[in-house]
């Protein structure tokens, strides 16, 4: 297939490696490939500096070999003790986690840990915006849920709670953020509404 | 040695594993270090929210062995494209960098790379607070220098001017951070200062 620039269209070949999807809609693309989309977009445009962290790796041996790079030979994965994702945007501190899911009724809380949770409470206790992006895969939908909605739920979990937030309370208490171009998970202009 | 508490004292140990150092000061440890360990005050008093971002690595080929955790086999260091270190205070994004050098004159510019300024430049641009962190080691000097300073001379150098930066103007136009205890390095202090 030929664009009228006369270029062929590289984008729906690297989707269709994961999922055929010729409606041309987004459901091919994984939530983190949509955030990193985005925030390439907000970087380019001057928008907001947002990047998200390396996977922490506890590296265990390295090689170099002569005359070219250092090679990791052995490593494991670390757990995060923090989101992954964090910025700056009209001078505010943004901190947040992105998540799917394939249930239909809920988000479950296994989602994070301990430590990611205690590090959003402490962002907002230092004036910072947090929150966390959840896909439903399901509806295709993505939306915006503040961390100081999470809390309760992570809390009543502690104390024998139920595992997970329903649906409809994502889709009562959170924002959904509409899938478009070029901004792929406009979730700043989400921010615009509620904290500014 | 015992301390009056009992328990050995491990952490001259450590430290004595990387350079002898009898007078318990400071120049046993790494910069890295230091800030690590001042982060880590700054979080257990809830003074501040900082974190230094993992390394960056390109992950090739990971073994998934039963009954054990994945092992990474080949990975390859990345050029980060950030400062390593961001995190909240008092309501404000901060981004830095922090480098040692054993040059007694000037710190070479070669420490960074054109992507690490630019993200500093845009943090600025954006309301949050950009700095350096310069450990000169034979002096025994750790000097908070803000980006806005960096910036002329990294343009300068781009036209075919110096280097580095003269150690005389590190020590004029930056505030040197006094080595001491139990928060090794208060970067905070200079921040209260300057942007408060």
């Amino acid at each position: 297939m030929n664009y009228p620039n006369g270029k062929k269209n590289n984008k729906i070949t690297s989707i269709s490696k994961r999922k055929k999807d010729p409606d041309f809609s987004n459901r091919g693309m994984t939530l983190e490939e949509d955030i990193n989309d985005t925030n390439k977009y907000y970087l380019s445009r001057d928008i907001a500096v947002v990047h998200k962290k390396p996977t922490p790796v506890q590296i265990v041996k390295v090689d170099y070999p002569k005359r070219s790079a250092a090679v990791i030979k052995e490593g494991y994965f670390k757990q995060a003790s923090t989101t992954d994702y964090n910025g700056l945007y009209r001078g505010k501190y943004i901190d947040f986690e992105a998540k799917e899911t394939k249930n239909k009724t809920s988000f479950p809380l296994s989602n994070f840990h301990e430590h990611q949770v205690e590090h959003m409470k402490s962002i907002v206790a230092h004036s910072g915006i947090a929150f966390i992006l959840i896909r439903f895969h399901c509806y295709d939908q993505t939306f915006f849920f503040p961390a100081t909605k999470l809390f309760p739920y992570w809390e009543s979990q502690s104390n024998g709670g139920r595992k997970s937030i329903p649906y409809q309370v994502i889709q009562e208490q959170g924002l959904e953020i509409p899938i478009q171009y070029p901004v792929k998970i406009d979730y700043l202009s989400i921010i615009d509404q509620l904290y500014f």
